[in-house]
This record gives C-alpha cells, sequence and structure tokens, in this order.
C-alpha cells in the first residue's frame, strides 16, 4: 500500500509537469477557430494517465537527473500516442465512443472535427520536438526514431495489420507483428530516447531495448486481459471489443491462462534488468509491478 | 501554342524528377501490410499535376542551378499536400469520389484504409524531410516551417473554418483567413522555402512572400471559379460541390465578374514581381498564365 501511494504520487507529479509543457505549447481553446483547439485538448486533457511519459523521464533518470529536456520530449510524444488514440476511435477504424473515461472526441465534435484534430495533434508533435532546445544533430536523430515509430513501417504497420486480421484465424507470428508496431515500439522508443540524449556504454542500449519490449509487451498482453475481465468504469474505456470485433489477441491465440503466466515471466525479466540500477531503478520497479496487475 | 507544350514539358520532366525521389523512398507496394503502401501510393501516384513542387523547384532556380536538394524538399512536400487530399476526401469532410481523375483513396480502399494512408502520407513527409542530407541547422528551420503550415495554425486551421462557415454568410475576412490558411500558405512556404535554401539578399524574401501569397490566392480562385463553370472530366475531380454544401468561396462573396477581375489583378502583379528575374523566371511566368487558365 505505502508503494502504491508513492508510486501514484509520483506518477502524478511527473504528470504535472508533462501537462505544463502540452499546455503551454497548444494554442488555447478560444483562439479561432476554437473547434480546433477545444478539440484537441479534450482528449489530450481527458485524464490519461501518461505511462508512455513516465517511463520515458524514469528511464532517463537510470542514467541522468536532469529531466527538462527529456520532459519536453515526452510531451511531444504524448501528443504523438493520443492522435493515435483520436484517429483509432473514429468509427471507421474502432468506433469507440469511450476514451479515459469520457466521451470519445468524435462523440463531442464529430468525426471531421475529430479527424481534422487527430491530424493537428500529429503535426504538433513533432512541431513541440522540432522547437525543443537541444543540440541540432541529436534533434534530427530523435525526430528520425520518433516518426519512424509512427509510420508505415511502425505504428501505422501495426493498425492495418490488426484491421486487416479481424475475424481471421491468425498465427504467433502476425500476432507478434501487430503487437510489436502496434504498442511495443512506441514503449521502446520510450527507453531509447533516454539513451541517443545520454549515451551510457553500449551495454545499457542492449538492456533498454529489451527493457522497452518486454514492458511494451506486457502493456499490450494486460490490455487484452482487461478487455475480457476488466471493470469499463476503472479502465475508463470500452470491454469486449476485442472479441466482438474478433480481434487478434494473445488470449486469443494462447488462452487466458498462459497469456497471465507469460505477462508475469516477461515482467520479471524486465526486473531483472532493472536490478543492475539499484536504487536508481526504484519507480521502474514499482511501474513494472503496478502495470502488471494495472492498479494506476 | 508553343509556350504552352514549353510549359507541359518543363512540369512533366520536374515531376518525374518528383516522382522517382517518392518512388524510391516510400516502402514498395508489396511490403506487409501491403495494403497501407498500395493505399498510400494510389493518390499519390494518381497523376496529380504536382503544382506545388514546380512552383518551389522553379522558384528556387530565380537563385540556383542546383536542383537535387529542393526537388527532395519538393517531393516531401507533395507527400504533405497529398495526405490533406486524402483526408479531406473521406465520406466525414468533403466525401469526395473522384481525386485526380480516378477514385479517391476511401473508394478503393475503405474509409479506414485511407485514414490510416493518409496519417502515413503525413509521418513519410516529415520522415523523408528529416532524412535529406543538409546541414542541421537548415533542415530543422525548414521543418519548423514544413510543419507550422500544415498545422493548426495553418492548413488545419483552414479546413476547419472552412467546415465551419459551410452555409454561413461569411464575410471577406472570414474567406481570407479560409483561404489564406487552406490553400495560400502552402505555396508561400514553396516559394519560402528556395530563400530558406538558399538565402538571397532581404528584397527577394518579400517578392517571393508576395509572389507565394498572388499564386495561392489566384489558384484558389480559379479553383472556385471552375468549380462552378468547369468540366468534371478535364478536372479529375467532382465539380459543383461547392454550391452543394454551401462553402464560402470567392465566387460566393465576390460573384464571378469579380472574381475572374481580382485573379486577371493578381496575375499581373506576379508578373510584375517576375520581371525582375529576367530570363530565370521564364517558366514562373508561363505557370502563371497556364494557371490562370489552368491549361495545364
Amino acid at each position: 500500500m505505502k508503494d502504491r501511494m508513492i508510486f501514484k504520487k509520483d506518477l502524478k507529479e511527473k504528470n504535472e509537469l508533462v501537462n505544463i509543457v502540452l499546455d503551454r505549447f497548444l494554442p488555447r481553446k478560444d483562439e479561432y477557430p476554437k473547434q480546433i483547439h477545444k478539440a484537441m485538448r479534450h482528449t489530450l486533457f481527458a485524464g490519461g494517465k501518461r505511462i508512455r511519459p513516465y517511463l520515458m523521464i524514469r528511464t532517463h533518470n537510470l542514467f541522468s537527473e536532469k529531466n527538462e529536456l527529456i520532459t519536453e520530449i515526452a510531451a511531444a510524444l504524448e501528443l504523438m500516442h493520443t492522435y493515435t488514440l483520436v484517429h483509432d476511435d473514429l468509427p471507421e477504424i474502432d468506433n469507440d465512443d469511450i476514451r479515459r473515461g469520457k466521451p470519445s472526441c468524435h462523440v463531442v465534435y464529430g468525426p471531421d472535427l475529430a479527424l481534422l484534430a487527430g491530424d493537428a495533434l500529429l503535426v504538433n508533435s513533432v512541431e513541440l520536438m522540432n522547437m525543443i532546445e537541444m543540440d541540432d544533430t541529436l534533434k534530427i536523430k530523435i525526430i528520425k526514431e520518433f516518426v519512424s515509430t509512427c509510420g508505415d513501417r511502425g505504428l501505422i504497420a501495426g493498425q492495418m495489420a490488426d484491421i486487416m486480421n479481424e475475424g481471421k484465424k491468425g498465427s504467433p507470428e502476425i500476432l507478434e507483428f501487430i503487437h510489436l508496431n502496434k504498442t511495443v515500439k512506441l514503449f521502446q522508443l520510450c527507453t531509447k530516447i533516454p539513451c541517443i540524449v545520454t549515451n551510457p556504454a553500449k551495454e545499457n542500449w542492449e538492456r533498454m531495448e529489451r527493457y522497452g519490449y518486454l514492458f511494451g509487451m506486457v502493456f499490450q498482453i494486460v490490455d487484452d486481459i482487461l478487455d475480457i475481465e476488466g471493470d469499463e468504469k476503472s479502465l475508463g474505456k470500452t470491454t469486449g471489443k476485442d472479441e466482438k470485433s474478433q480481434k487478434l489477441t494473445y488470449p486469443a491465440i494462447y488462452g487466458l491462462e498462459k497469456s497471465k503466466a507469460t505477462a508475469q515471466q516477461m515482467i520479471e525479466e524486465a526486473d531483472e534488468i532493472l536490478s543492475h540500477y539499484g536504487d536508481k531503478a526504484h519507480h521502474l520497479r514499482l511501474l513494472n509491478k503496478f502495470i502488471l496487475s494495472r492498479e494506476l
């Protein structure tokens, strides 16, 4: 219980710093044409847990204690992530009415405005990344990682494969492709960018790549499990969607028990990686613990 | 007639160079998941006239004869422009079934894939920009201009204002806001980036800003006129849409005759600007001429 309180407090603190960056960067709600700016802020400030920015900042703290730059990059990443949520929820993709416990962007503003708001969030994520003060060569390296993770050889490939495999039998390989691209790569970006920024010894890069992989996979497997077993109210999103739309998920391929065992095993390996970093990894260990139960 | 042949040949030549960059950069059609790559290429290679890349390259030639770098930047800009077409055509925005003389992306691939293909084109435009070989500081400057032109204080603001003002009485000020953001700023980007790349004397920057403005306005006014008077087949897109959806257009506010006179007057001012550049502006003068009649 004490751990949980420490973790929640820390998550909230880091969240608030990310939110300050986002709020300062985005146009005010009353700037003309105000509907676009209201729609953009709707999902962005709907109370997301900001797991990705948190993972990035706390991974960064394994190698550095300076948080200003990484918080700004984390904010740009959250913009990128939020665009994917807004577009995913649209009627032509998942047609999802609830997001982060509130009505989805298109439910409130209509699908036309939600489409444009998603586009604008994507453009803004690059815009924010591009205006953060840092060495130019470093910035270009980070933008490269950033956009390739989100493109048609990353996130969009995953979404596309996800759509194309609805109602199909699928295979472990296709499932791996979908999870890796749709979910895991963005988490790996969170553990890679701190390496790009701080340039630690080689073994750390490899560890962080694996840590990002494990964390991302667990996140997705738990997501799939919660879609079956979870409570809509505490999750803040619709459940039972995967079965309804016959999605290719971890439980669909391996069954619930095997899925839970795999998630447990992966988080143990993730903890092992963190053991190299002693006290500095304290908050990441808590994150591992709570991501498994999703008691955030 | 001779002028027209010279112009068409030149446009085609420059087009082909842009197409080579695009074709090399984008994933093959058969890369998994192939539907996304096919959908991306569908509108991109549907035979667009590539006016924007051409304007950029030929403006560049006022100050430099080296075309390699500007052709790559122009290709990235065409990716950005094409994403806006794909999303604009979607059922929730303009619901337009014909684009560049062919069925729109969503007609062929469905609105879900078209949405993702549009997203991917946008991501790819930044990705291409970011990997072009040039000085890092210059690149960051260009990306800044690039994304701010396309964001919620640029193109998306224009699209949003356009949607919000359908069926409304409107005003010359709102019409100017829509045209400036939705259309003109992207043309101004085409005449500004050559200045950023070649850094000519101050008066050229001002001239090119004005030239981009005039050219973009004429382009949009002629577009509005053709939506009333044009022929679907030769235009390669649906006409009569503006009246049907009660769009705020130049003819709607000022009438057809005044619109034609304004376009003529603006192109004369654009020619005047080009007179500073003698023979180097030969192709741009032809472009001015043919953009007015749209005989491209």
